[in-house]
């Protein structure tokens, strides 16, 4: 497998008919006429981003936008996962309605996965649909949630429990906006790349996992590959499964843990890329437990989550809550808790597993009672 | 033309593809076993209602649910167009992760118009998509709101204004349940049944013209007869323009000056139907002066609007808060209000129209300043 230049822009197709969109992907595309060529004008447009992002790429991004739409207005919301919530949702709906936006006005989202799927969720809604674009500026938005058109915000219950399948018309995924990117977040965005190799494709994994640090340095040339490989067999999985029927849920690899993980330690304190990463390790180590695959196989998994920075053992929790908070997972059904499992020829399944080995597999990663921070962040 | 006898149960079938369904018009509906044949099992199901409606019909919905579901939970709203925001939608996503519901879990809007547009849209959102079942309890809702997969909440600046298209699984028009309407929401729903016939079908409105006062006392062929046809008219507008990009906005007739209406005097203060019936008179006249329609044609329009028992005259609100309240109107672009016109043919089209008719057919429409209640409801 050769990894492909990234000096040009790639071109990804989603095929969903109508709701159809391509990704690119490369360096400079903001300022790259290919970028912005055949998106709709429209009078109004509004870019939605954070105040960590904002001061540092929405200019770029307007200067770009005033060829298209006749008036281009920034909206920041602060920033991180505990404002993934309907208040800050409502914000962008109030400069909506203030600024007399119609049913041609065109939302951007220019930020990371939190800011793409509030803005999602809002051009999903507003009047009950406008056009939207995303510009993920994180790692973790360009490889995975930008992608396949989930949005949603949190309730207090639970991740992603209010949200609607709307899809982007363009994700553009400029590798120039990593640069500013907090090595954390560059982390906790490999998470997201790691997983698409136990689920879909060993070759791949076989390619990354030599390349994780060559990753976290920022290598462009690598950078471009896994981008793209990522978004490559994400679009492959939405296009065959646009509504999560089954085998797009293989996707939610290590989420399960994760999202109880995330919801237990209070949203913003993991990270969604730190809880996933440590959930991959539990649920290859859950699929260990169902003779899907070997003890090597689960260090190779960990080994990678290692080397991205990422922890690789789970905060301590009752078994009690971590039951209850997997049983609100969306996978979930009548009660009954189902886990994405891997076998050693990169294939997934998803399926209900008894709670005795749920839970053994619980106290085998997780560390002793006491610290509840993420162990790589320590 | 031949009213179809109301002993049976009509099927009228929306052709949507996967997101299909039949609506079900008749007597007695909850107690026959048809209504059900069918639908999802599940383990569970959450019957969405309000304070007015719960106490009379709730239980006996529930009973027949029972042998669907596992488990069957009420939820019941404050009532009114006042309570249809986010606050109390949130409601129901409270008591679906409380009671763990998941994916399968089916949705029952027992109801009027709003009651089915918060709880598709709750629908909608939950978990990005869980089924639901439209069981309207006014006219209203039998004729328009439940139909066609229109759902939303209000925002104080414009109504209805965050939504989502989302199709139900089933409509279920039980005539019986109209007994226990108030005269004010029968009058109300009248107005959307008269709607249908200047749009799209000159014979049914010379069916209903001499038939209004038949349906106000709540005659059961008459009222099976205008709910059927009603449902028949938006059911083939609805097929052909699903997500409203241009035939389906004729189905707002009335409903620019309507929305004003109801926005300017604060939600609640005149009903839904109140302000189209109206907006229709209103929108008629604008026809007239446009030369689409003859003075006569007005006549009749205002005629059954009134024989409705629905106001004929609009409050007073200065001009320019009728141009602003019509601005934020979805049909609206780029802040030109586009109103829907008909002609004496049965064809409506929707277009923008120059302000200073508008403001004319405002004026001549309007009562002098001072009492903002419905006149019809004085």
């Amino acid at each position: 497998m050769q990894p492909a230049s990234t000096d040009h822009l790639s071109r990804i197709t989603i095929e969903l008919g109508d709701r159809g969109y391509d990704i690119l992907i490369g360096k400079g595309l903001l300022g790259d006429a290919r970028t912005w060529a055949g998106l709709p004008r429209s009078a109004r447009a509004l870019v939605v981003t954070n105040d960590a992002v904002g001061p540092l790429h929405a200019r770029a991004l307007m200067d770009q936008l005033a060829g298209l739409h006749g008036r281009v207005d920034c909206l920041e919301l602060p920033d991180g996962e505990a404002h993934k919530d309907w208040q800050t949702l409502n914000l962008i709906f109030d400069r909506l309605l203030a600024t007399v936006s119609d049913r041609k006005t065109v939302l951007y989202a220019l930020g990371g996965g939190v800011v793409g799927d509030m803005t999602g969720f809002a051009a999903a809604c507003y009047m009950r649909g406008i056009p939207f674009v995303q510009v993920p500026t994180t790692l973790l938005a360009q490889v995975d949630s930008s992608v396949g058109g989930k949005t949603a915000i949190n309730h207090p219950l639970g991740k992603n429990m209010i949200g609607a399948f709307y899809q982007p018309i363009r994700v553009i995924c400029d590798l120039d906006l990593l640069r500013t990117l907090p090595a954390r977040e560059l982390s906790a965005g490999l998470a997201e790349v790691i997983k698409y190799g136990p689920i879909a494709d060993l070759d791949f994994m076989d390619w990354l996992e030599p390349r994780v640090a060559r990753l976290r340095s920022l290598d462009m040339d690598a950078l471009g590959y896994a981008v793209r490989r990522s978004c490559e067999i994400k679009a492959a999985v939405v296009a065959a499964d646009e509504r999560e029927g089954g085998l797009r849920a293989i996707l939610n690899f290590g989420h399960t843990f994760g999202h109880a993980i995330e919801a237990g330690m209070g949203y913003g304190t993991w990270l969604h890329g730190e809880a996933v990463g440590c959930g991959m390790v539990m649920a290859t180590e859950l699929s260990r437990r169902l003779d899907l695959v070997n003890a090597a196989f689960v260090g190779r998994v960990r080994a990678m989550v290692s080397a991205a920075g990422l922890p690789t053992v789970a905060p301590h929790m009752p078994a009690s809550q971590w039951m209850e908070l997997m049983q609100h997972d969306k996978k979930a059904e009548a009660g009954s808790i189902r886990f994405v499992l891997v076998d050693d020829r990169g294939h997934a399944d998803v399926r209900p597993v008894a709670d005795d080995v749920v839970l053994d597999v619980i106290s085998r990663c997780t560390e002793p009672a006491g610290d509840a921070a993420p162990a790589a962040t320590r």
